[in-house]
């Protein structure tokens, strides 16, 4: 069984990369800069889940995402996530947060859904964080 | 320098194990069963700010941890978080989470304030967890 998305997850985010791991996506919502890690392996629902070296792949790729992240939105504050409650699908959120953004200190996921970004800003950021994570990709192991 | 407990961490959760990276302590809330871990590093606040070798530590205490809140509360859905957004300190969130609790689906972060356990209640928990977190705890490297 190949890997598929959530059409949920699909819909509110553009493809940025495939990492050996996991697929790296951009969430369409212009109040943050909010990238999805989400483990390319079928039925990946908790950590456990996956195989210890799986695992630690994944946990390079979210390191790496954080990277990428810093480089393109230079935030203040990380998030970083992992809920599922709605979307079973695994699928590990990192925010760029700010001092001045709509929900600080709060968190981003009781602050309900934001408008998507104009067209062309989605797919110059996408650019953006494409061309950033081809640098920082994870190494091998 | 030494390892200190930011005071609202420290007053808001009760001691569960030490492991090789991070304290492992119990959220004082009878809503969830809520665990945190705390690189006992001074300064961490972001992932970036461990050595690779101690994030990969990190990362094996996490999955370690969420073991070990499957084990004492066989919850659902695991909601791990990292925001840091109030409280500096790195301090990881694992939250068993049960389809019928007080906030599902919604996040926990976002729900206020819950009341702490009944006395004899907490000591039984954190006996509870620090039992399975001497058991599960994650080998060496």
């Amino acid at each position: 069984m190949g890997f598929s998305l959530d059409p949920r997850l699909e819909s509110s985010s553009a493809f940025v990369i495939d990492w050996p791991q996991a697929q790296l996506r951009l969430k369409d919502d212009r109040r943050f800069p909010w990238l999805l890690l989400i483990p390319r392996q079928p039925g990946t629902v908790e950590f456990h889940d996956l195989a210890p070296p799986d695992y630690h792949k994944l946990c390079d790729e979210l390191l790496a995402a954080t990277a990428v992240m810093r480089e393109v939105a230079a935030p203040e504050k990380l998030n970083v996530g992992m809920l599922g409650n709605i979307v079973a699908q695994m699928h590990i959120h990192i925010i760029g947060r700010f001092a001045r953004d709509d929900a600080w200190p709060g968190n981003v996921w009781g602050a309900g859904e934001g408008p998507p970004y104009p067209a062309e800003q989605l797919s110059e950021l996408v650019g953006l964080y494409c061309r950033a994570a081809e640098r920082l990709r994870p190494g091998p192991g």
